[in-house]
């Protein structure tokens, strides 16, 4: 068994919260292997990396030895929304709900080992519940308790309809770690109200109450916003490897050591490692590429990753690009910046019909590669290497 | 078939409220029977004339030809207090269930129709019903429509608990128009939320609507609290004709009008008729002992009543008794007032311990009757009439 504390500092790595660490702590004594619950929606996945936290984290727990309870909530998925209001939530079929999570396991066990892994759904258990026990479930807690909640508290204050059933969800998910007998949750910050309901739960049923661990959001590309698909400053686990890698070679210098600590394999003592080195001298960019395929090797397969990392290399060599250059950082509308514009604004040009004008004559180039399109738009939340002629370049940071 | 101006007149009589009277007009039009809704909770039941109220009601009905559901509310009352803080609400076994019930219609057919009456219960659809059609109503309502009821918004005001469970209780209520395909819900004032409840459920279903019939709570004997058993001012139906009959007849002049209105069974026409009788000169006495022969003969029969009546009349012509003498009103504590300290309050005698050695000598009438034992006390919300030898009379009114 690998000592207590050491399990620790690895469980605590990038956390949000902990709660609690002693009864952690104890638990881990015993040598028993920790059953570690998270829950997921049925929804289609599509997953990015700001998903891939949470189960980095289960990764690092299976490394350690625990077993993984990947939940499903398939359950409530199959209800969908009940008030009929939301068309963007359609009853799943039970097919549906085992499509999906058979599409979420390949992608989940890019990362998960299947081994010390185990996919339930809360169907299993739900679905034999009465009114009754609804009932009885429900009796547990109070409106009041349940007003609490951050979005909840907000909504009723803000006259916004809250329908009855919404209260009783929380209660299901906590349900759940009853009827896995979790001894860890985890999830994201904003689910920790409804993790210290399982908690809650679990006491009331007379078992020992799980700890909750939370990990906190992933920043984009961007290094502000959260990472999501609608911002745009987002790297799928789907995207080809040459995608991946250059997106995380775009990501500043500080968003990588918070990338590494999320997302990375790489242990606690090789971090502290290269955090010396780059402290020492060493050029943070040789970490950069280490993250770039890792995460490439991650969803691709390590050959893949070597060969993304090679056609990146070349494609910088071959453009002559500087170490060094000036950084820019401009604020951009949502459907992106026209690139016309963005090399006015990096101060590579005079104007934007000279823009134009350099770009039809073949002598722009955007992060090495040549430039033919002048009405390309550059996405929000990315940062771009522009070029213009043999020497002059800038970095742009699209926000 | 009556006609539907004359029914409404019928059922309007002595209720709080009526909703929506133009809906009823339209469904009494149809002349079928209604499917009228009344439910009662399955605790032990000790009936007092206050519950009558409402089943005098269901009586008014069906002499319209309508058809009562008696439902008993067993689903809820077999799980008990979920929270398990309330030890007054056990959760009752199917065989309690079916003793109260029994004992409740023992109690009841003494007032309704058996033949016009379907006693139902609501586990028989309750029982059946899964977490998911649980998940499912509470998704027709919202918390803030909930906190409306004024009960809830109270206490959620106060920052007294309110258990989740709660909030599905009307739910579960408003369910039961649903299955029953009630036409109208009778209830008290306090249940007016609930009833509504069910009529919104029935539009969430697709059904008409049920009307609404909501009735008064019934003042007690003092005329100015509601009756209950606790505050001593109530009339049992299983108390002995000749209680039933001198607790009636010590009533004031007004509260009998209201008596009747409520709880007799007299034609609105006869009713009308007395009070031009009493307008014109009638003693009101007259009509108070109609009244108090009517409820003894309701619960013990009609020879029973006329014994009690006659046991009565003797009782005051032998202590010669006038028709009129000096009220006095005293406020008493809840244990009753000592009946020396109650002779002092009235006047009739000019000390407590006067009044004792009065009693001792045997000079003392209480009702009529020679009363004996020094320590008793007399009931709030009752009045009496006391005597002291021949010609000293007063009647006391505790409250």
């Amino acid at each position: 068994m690998i000592a207590v504390e050491r399990q620790l500092e690895v469980i605590k790595r990038g956390c949000e919260e902990l709660l609690l660490e002693h009864e952690l702590a104890e638990r881990l004594k015993s040598g028993r292997p920790l059953r570690v619950k998270a829950g997921f929606d049925p929804t289609a996945p599509d997953l990015h990396l700001g998903h891939t936290v949470l189960i980095n984290k289960l990764r690092q727990l299976q490394d350690l030895g625990h077993h993984v309870l990947f939940l499903i909530g398939d359950f409530t998925g199959m209800i969908g929304d009940p008030t009929g209001k939301n068309s963007t939530r359609p009853p799943l079929t039970r097919e549906q709900v085992s499509q999906n999570a058979q599409s979420y396991t390949e992608q989940v066990f890019r990362i998960l080992d299947r081994n010390r892994t185990e996919v339930c759904f809360n169907s299993t258990w739900m679905d034999s519940m009465s009114a009754v026990d609804m009932i009885r479930l429900a009796a547990t807690h109070t409106v009041a308790r349940m007003l609490e909640r951050d979005d909840f508290g907000k909504r009723y204050r803000d006259n916004r309809p809250i329908a009855i059933h919404e209260f009783l969800y929380p209660l299901v998910q906590g349900y759940d770690s009853v009827a896995l007998k979790a001894d860890l949750e985890l999830g994201g910050t904003d689910q920790k109200f409804n993790l210290l309901m399982g908690r809650e739960l679990q006491k009331h049923h007379g078992q020992p109450p799980q700890c909750v661990l939370t990990m906190p959001l992933l920043e984009g590309l961007d290094g502000v916003n959260k990472m999501s698909k609608s911002l745009g400053n987002y790297v799928g686990i789907t995207e080809p490897p040459g995608e991946i890698f250059g997106k995380l070679m775009s990501i500043s210098d500080t968003l990588m050591w918070r990338y590494l600590d999320l997302l990375s394999s790489r242990t606690l003592d090789e971090l502290r490692e290269w955090r010396a080195e780059v402290a020492a001298g060493r050029n943070p960019r040789d970490i950069k590429v280490l993250l770039a395929w890792e995460m490439a090797a991650r969803f691709h397969g390590e050959a893949a990753a070597t060969r993304a990392q090679a056609d990146f290399e070349a494609r910088f060599r071959q453009a002559e690009i500087p170490e060094d250059m000036p950084e820019v950082a401009i604020a951009a509308p949502s459907e992106g910046l026209a690139v016309g514009a963005a090399l006015r604004h990096a101060g590579l040009v005079a104007s934007t019909s000279e823009a134009l004008r350099m770009i039809d004559q073949g002598g722009v180039r955007l992060d090495g590669k040549k430039l033919s399109d002048r009405t390309l738009k550059l996405a929000v939340g990315r940062s771009y290497v522009l070029q213009v002629g043999r020497r002059k370049f800038a970095r742009l940071v699209v926000s």
